[in-house]
């Protein structure tokens, strides 16, 4: 915690100084490796958000990823090995002369809003917000047309495919790697070049990166060197027990310890929804007032509806929604409320076309390390 | 079709001229094996549904089982075997001298509303409306006490259940088993001997019957035989391809070959909401009107919400709901609305305390065989 904490003796030092080129109003969570997080207003502006404003969340990060700019895609290599017919190590420069495709897509970390999680029992991990999360555009080679143009072929036994990036995990800390389904790799994943249009940040886990479109963000793994085809998923740290939630609610503050079994790795993003404005907290003038935000989930089927309630889910009304050119994008909402004076409290849930809504109480998700909070957005205002 | 289809030459005949004991308003699908279906109003007036009311759907009736009556418990053979430590034969009689417990619970074939597929696709089998369900009391001895009083051990390697009834297959058709998760039948499942307070009828199953709350009438396996403790689930028929949905949506009308890993069974039901008063099709006074209906789910969460729109979902208020004791039951709900004259429309939709709702349109989860609707609720009526 550097910046927000004025009590503290160090300096504030900003995100944009610790990052080239990203904006300073970003909250530094942490410096390095760097956890930034962007206040939810600042992203109400723009259906895509800019790069600049873009969180970040890393792991262990190269000593020479400190910036916006591109590594050099020359020289670097990415291995193709495991359950495939022929195992091969590729110059990266190659996937620039592929077939290119883009995707408009929540960028999510899967701690995201996991500070609200508190009210039921703390958890482990950078206490997030609400702003863990952008909508961005990656481009990039399809891994399917990757194997095609170089004539790869998987094995049927191959289940998983497990991606390995060139980070530098910290003293006895395991390589960071994640293992995602291979028929969801084949269908959706994307070997991302590009980031907003531009070559991809090395912050962002440029030069190379795998993106699934629709998974949290943990799962597109940074500085990718080697993708690996297997009959299993990882056993790493980072597949297990890290970044996995229990199949079946626990009570909040309870112990766990993740299975196979009993977990589930954070692959899909649950349906979501966030107040972008007003700000929680925001003391307004009493009249008509605005409310806006964005809704979002793993893209498998449409959002229909964004209900917002001011009576405590007495009364719901249909937000208007804008509906994305990408099943993966966010979709923004607006509503207009009248709200009387005094304290108010304004309720918004995402409803999906599978009939996916989200908890009253998001705690039900409650989990010791935070991850995928999904509950009713509530957003606590004081009119008049 | 005996009943309902006045064009037809064939005499009407009663649900009570049929099965002993059945109320002669119930609607007569098949004669025998009998499936008789509650005209949903009738389920209005209690919580728990009398038995004369229960519907019924029997794949391979007994010859002798055409009645609300039971059978003799005693001769009535339980097998228990595979991956247990000493295998063995019970006489049902002595299950009447151990520990008994109540469940009350929903009772729904997972059929229940088929017809409303209608409008996307044609599906086979029987066009149920809204009453393949009913709500009663379950009672017997639960699956884990029985082994535990009969000193058996299940092995690790077992991870199913399936159960075997001693019904008659029609030629040619394998005999009638289920199997469900044995994880699942060790928490949950009883042997049921009794129903709503007196043996087990007959007709529904009796002497014994393995009921699990919570999951789709099928998996409630009749005439209870044989306990089998497996590895794998069952490959017969009744388990796979039949009484199965596909894993992701496909298009209504398509064809779908289910494969283990991309359909699942009728295990658990889905969370659903049906209006009970007015029946569809009303024409009402102009004035305040109540509306009422009854929810439910698989008993993993509690219901929270249910709400009515009569604006096809631009505003939603929310109905009373009466709290039931059991997590299995059905709620009941009531809400009071003012609808202008002219035609209406009522949706009716619960969400539950771990954020599941229902489809606004049903028809996403369309499947060839028309398994487990759970739509929003859409009532027309007409005013004034």
């Amino acid at each position: 915690m550097l910046a927000g904490k004025p009590g503290l003796a160090m300096p504030l030092i900003g995100a944009d100084n610790l990052v080239a080129g990203k904006d300073p109003r970003l909250i530094v969570h942490a410096a390095a490796p760097a956890v930034f997080e962007t206040p939810a207003e600042l992203l109400a502006a723009n259906q895509i958000t800019p790069t600049s404003l873009v969180f970040i969340r890393n792991n262990q990060q190269p000593a020479e990823a400190s910036t916006i700019k591109p590594l050099p895609l020359a020289g670097w290599k990415l291995e193709l090995s495991g359950l495939v017919d022929r195992p091969q190590s590729l110059d990266a420069q190659l996937l620039s002369q592929m077939e290119q495709v883009e995707r408009e897509m929540v960028l999510q970390c899967s701690g995201n809003s996991r500070s609200l999680f508190a009210a039921a029992a703390k958890t482990k991990g950078t206490q997030w917000g609400r702003g863990g999360m952008a909508n961005v555009r990656f481009g990039g080679v399809p891994l399917a047309v990757l194997l095609e143009r170089l004539d790869i072929k998987v094995k049927p036994e191959a289940k998983f495919l497990t991606a390995e990036g060139k980070d530098e995990p910290a003293k006895s800390e395991q390589d960071f790697e994640h293992s995602i389904p291979l028929d969801e790799a084949l269908a959706k994943s994307i070997v991302a070049l590009r980031l907003n249009g531009e070559l991809l940040p090395a912050i962002h886990g440029g030069p190379v990166r795998l993106v699934t479109p629709g998974y949290f963000g943990t799962m597109h793994v940074k500085w990718l060197t080697h993708l690996r085809f297997e009959p299993r998923e990882s056993d790493h740290t980072s597949q297990i027990p890290n970044y996995r939630t229990p199949r079946e609610p626990i009570k909040p503050g309870a112990a766990f310890t993740p299975t196979y079994e009993n977990s589930e790795p954070n692959w899909r993003m649950k349906i979501k929804c966030v107040v972008l404005s007003p700000s929680a907290g925001a003391k307004l003038p009493v009249g008509e007032l605005a409310v806006s935000g964005v809704a979002f989930n793993d893209g498998e089927a449409k959002i229909e509806s964004v209900l917002v309630s001011s009576d405590a889910g007495r009364n719901w009304q249909q937000a208007k929604i804008e509906v994305p050119s990408s099943p993966y994008a966010w979709y923004r909402w607006q509503v207009r409320l009248n709200l009387p004076a005094g304290p108010a409290q304004v309720w918004a849930m995402a409803i999906d076309a599978l009939g996916r809504a989200q908890p009253l109480d998001g705690a039900v998700a409650w989990n010791p390390q935070g991850y995928t909070w999904s509950g009713v957005e509530k957003i606590d205002l004081q009119i008049g």
